[in-house]
């Protein structure tokens, strides 16, 4: 029950943001395409404030990260060198019956969506070990064949049911209900053991099969397997390719970073939940180039670490991965806080070593709690990701290094000035160490151990030199479960009752004014009194060169709100008699009336636009 | 000769963009990918303020435009109903024998890039009929094989020569290059008469046939012919399709726009030009929807129309589609001026009846004149199309309409009373002509002669009691030609002459202010003074909230400067001693120095974000 009052909530925002112009299905009129999402008025405004403060946070404001705007579709070579080719896949069932694929770790998820799962938890008598049979079968007839277990019943109900009482009669049986269903689904017990059924159409699911899931295309005039080229699954690997160009272009040394924003295409076989999980989205990532360890050590004795909790404040030359690590986790929750959403809103992932990649040392996955998110053994929401941030060690620029055959690495006056200064030992134990990491790394990367070995020691040969290959703390972010972050987020419902007892829900987006697709709505208190209206246009005219305004005129001011507070536009400005002077005092003054509290004070025009541009930044 | 001036010019561009990170090549580093182009830290500052200003003068500057974004994967359905499944294809030959595909209106191009063109022209006596048929041989095979007509002549001289003696004793000979080149490279001369050769290999090309310039790819986990989908080959479609959630959520009346910006793909036989024709691309399209002549002239009694020249000022109620095709065109040329594009850059072409699409009633294309476009009869540059502003009818609604099966059209209340008081004559001439193109369009789009009388009639009808389909005027605009046009136009070689008389050529990017990728570089005259480094932060930091900024402390002051002209920072600020006081009358005042004549003047730093500001918006 609990479930259906946050499905409910989400059904209303989805509601909400057809309504007012945030979000539409693509091609609605076609009848949609699954996993494809539009931005309208509203919500590309959104979007562009977000994408916009992100480049501004992480590139404008800094001094150390450059930009970078790569193409969707780039070199496929970029592609098998980064691994997406052999590895970006998905294990995946098909159903022997309806052909249908569904992905192996979506399959009891969709299986919970039909409704026999709770029906059967209530119509079986639990923890006794009898089955009551008649009712059980009743209850599959009547509910048809459109979910799986029914069928299993129903097509064969003898066997099925005199399996069930064998067994209950052994005194074996399920413990819940997704037992119950392999249970009750498996026509085909036997030689093969249990065989999951398809969530569509209870047929039989083959063994999962790893699946690609980049969009797949051809580029120049012939398809063949020459010209194949894919849609981007993630925007990171350009930085990767483009590391020496930006290097050069941008006059930064390590650290230093290159930001990127734009489209990446995951064929998704279940996309879900709204705009969360989508087959077009957008990215926002940030690789962040570092020395290596070794070379911090070299340089300055020892490496600083930070930690675990907290922002270790401004950046020490002295600094290693765990340190660049902790600062971008800290600084992209200070990137949230910014936007509106407050820390409790958010959840914490570090992920295990059994979770992580080979390559990478570290990675915190910042959560945002969903309504449609898992929940805790308290019941408590534990969120979905918004964003990883992984500290990826040297592996990308390596890999490309080893495909293209370029030199992906950088030479460091610094590091070979105090690598001649060291004493014999600790020169040896650098080498050393520098060695076995970049050993290990080859050698999990497929290189045969030999050649690993001499590739090993001239990079550690390299490393005396002053040069060596970055490592990459990355920040990536998806922007569209962002903005669907902050629609939930903002969300709220307002219950009005008046004198008679009758109660109104209105609805009221408190967005952050810096993310607010409307910054100020434009009041004249009545349309018909040109006077109002040509100073109303004068306040708009001034306004307008500086941020998005929406002027309004239509209907009772009190609706003209309401329509400003369901755009989570944060300030409203009227223009009423006062402001022409019927109050002599009050003349060319506006009530300025604040969305959140309905709170109203009134402001001189001359101090209007300093007020929002302060309050909206 | 002029040929090579100007391909040196693009050629000096092009490596201009690349050395100062404006565009690099895609996937540089495993050999490119032909096509597609990536834009450096300062190309994409330049693109992000484009199309900021496009957005804001578009969409945030206007009352009657609203905003969309929607994804570059859409319903096939789509591209079925806008044509493109159909006919957005080129007639493409391919060469029997190599395979390569060559487009038909690229061959004779292509064929240009050889060079024995210029070299026949020097060794045949043009306008005599003879040909010195040894020389000739001699000549390609001097040339070896690698150009096409030579291997006509090297495979088999014997009967080439034959056939140019016989020739020139009968009085036919070529006339020109193009001509003569065809008869040496015939071969297969006879019964099929002229053969066109390849360009790449001199092998036969088949007759050409269409080729769909659409990317196609599959989404879901099946690649069958049920989910195949499209990369958006323009981004205009979408704002058709959802024109009614849009319509529905903005509170907009006809007339109204719907802009957006977003990536395009198409699948270009040859890209060429630098970034000019590349297969991956940004646009910025508006379509505008205007009522039908029909109804203007049932409301307001009759059409205004404008001339075809100058800007016709603020939209009138009663403007037909002509006055408001003229309103886009000059507000197109308005904003490009308004980025520094002036007009004596740009060139125009109005679109003939024939050149026009059947449902098109006006095209006009603004030209940038590129170092690389054709030439008129007065070897003048003619330039290449920036944008086209077309008056389309009511063609897109309708095809939507047709395909989709759901209303595309809108309601006008003002329309429904007016007719009511229209004199029967009048109503019956503006039924019979709204009746006449709504049959035109549909016969012409295929429907039957009676489906099509049928339908005409109920649109008809529909319009006496208020109902139509907008039509539309759409300006569209390429981002990156765009861009491109802008560093061709900032280019600029200063020559400077010291006093011994050694010259160096120096760059400046004469970028407009609005424009450029910085907008003031700040620079301390020395850095190791902490008092004017700090100094220097202090300035920094109080305007990099507001614009983009580049500090500065390395080398000598003239080239910092000269390092900010080739990114074509309008402005540079200098921290000096007088800025702390040394000349007490100067104390926090900074030098601001003019990019394009390298003018100086001293400001208050008080005062220098109010400049800065007013002087880059």
């Amino acid at each position: 029950m609990a479930e259906s009052k946050e499905n409910l909530l989400m059904e209303k925002i989805v509601s909400l943001c057809k309504r007012r112009g945030f979000v539409f299905q693509s091609s609605e009129i076609y009848g949609g395409i699954n996993g494809f999402w539009d931005y309208g008025p509203l919500g590309a405004e959104l979007k562009r404030n977000v994408k916009e403060l992100w480049w501004n946070t992480m590139t404008r404001q800094r001094e150390d990260v450059a930009g970078l705007e790569a193409t969707i579709i780039m070199s496929p070579a970029i592609w098998k060198a980064s691994g997406h080719v052999d590895t970006f896949s998905d294990p995946m069932c098909s159903c022997k019956a309806c052909k249908k694929l569904i992905r192996e770790d979506q399959w009891w998820p969709l299986m919970c969506e039909q409704d026999w799962v709770q029906s059967l938890a209530t119509i079986v008598e639990v923890g006794t070990g009898s089955i009551n049979a008649e009712d059980l079968l009743k209850w599959a007839k009547g509910k048809g064949k459109h979910s799986a277990p029914n069928l299993a019943l129903i097509r064969n109900p003898e066997v099925t049911l005199s399996w069930l009482a064998e067994d209950a009669a052994a005194g074996k049986r399920p413990a819940d209900a997704k037992d119950y269903y392999l249970y009750l689904a498996t026509e085909q017990r036997g030689a093969n053991g249990l065989v999951k059924p398809c969530p569509h159409c209870g047929g039989e699911l083959t063994e999962p099969r790893p699946f690609n899931l980049m969009f797949k295309s051809h580029y120049g005039p012939v398809e063949s397997e020459d010209n194949v080229c894919y849609l981007r699954p993630e925007t990171a690997q350009a930085i990767f390719a483009q590391f020496q160009n930006v290097l050069v272009t941008s006059r930064q040394k390590v650290p230093f970073g290159i930001a990127q924003m734009g489209k990446a295409f995951r064929n998704e076989i279940t996309p879900r939940n709204f705009t969360f999980r989508s087959r077009e989205f957008e990215q926002m990532e940030l690789e962040f180039f570092i020395k290596p360890d070794e070379a911090i050590e070299a340089i300055h004795g020892s490496v600083i670490t930070v930690p675990e909790t907290g922002h270790p404040g401004e950046p020490q030359p002295a600094w290693g991965w765990q340190a660049w690590h902790q600062y971008w986790v800290e600084e992209r929750v200070r990137f949230y806080e910014g936007i509106g959403l407050a820390r409790t809103t958010l959840g914490f992932h570090r992920q295990t070593a059994e979770e992580l990649a080979h390559y990478a040392r570290a990675c915190v996955d910042i959560l945002f709690k969903f309504p449609f998110s898992k929940k805790d053994e308290n019941g408590e929401l534990k969120g979905e990701e918004l964003e990883g941030i992984a500290a990826r060690s040297d592996f990308d620029l390596s890999q490309h290094q080893r495909f293209s055959g370029k030199v992906m690495g950088v030479f460091d006056e610094e590091l070979r000035t105090a690598w001649g200064k060291l004493p014999k030992e600790k020169q040896d134990d650098l080498w050393r160490r520098y060695y076995e990491n970049r050993k290990k790394y080859l050698t999990k990367t497929g290189v045969e151990p030999e050649a690993a070995a001499k590739q090993a020691t001239e990079d550690a040969n390299g490393l005396t030199k002053g040069q060596y290959l970055p490592h990459v703390i990355e920040p990536s972010a998806g922007v569209d479960r962002l903005i669907l972050a902050l629609i939930t987020n903002a969300y709220t419902e307002v219950v009005k009752t008046d004198d008679k007892g009758k109660s109104e829900t209105t609805y009221v987006m408190k967005f952050h004014p810096r993310v607010a697709p409307i910054k100020v709505g434009i009041l004249p208190l009545l349309k018909n009194k040109p006077e109002l209206v040509k100073k109303a246009i004068e306040v708009r005219d001034l306004l307008r060169p500086w941020m998005n305004v929406y002027y309004d005129d239509g209907g009772s001011i009190g609706k003209r709100y309401a329509r400003q507070d369901e755009a989570g536009t944060p300030y409203c400005v009227t223009i009423d008699f006062d402001t022409l002077g019927e109050k002599p005092e009050l003349l060319d003054t506006v009530t300025l009336r604040h969305r959140d509290d309905g709170r109203q004070e009134r402001l001189k025009i001359s101090e209007l636009l300093g007020w929002l541009l302060s309050n909206t930044r």
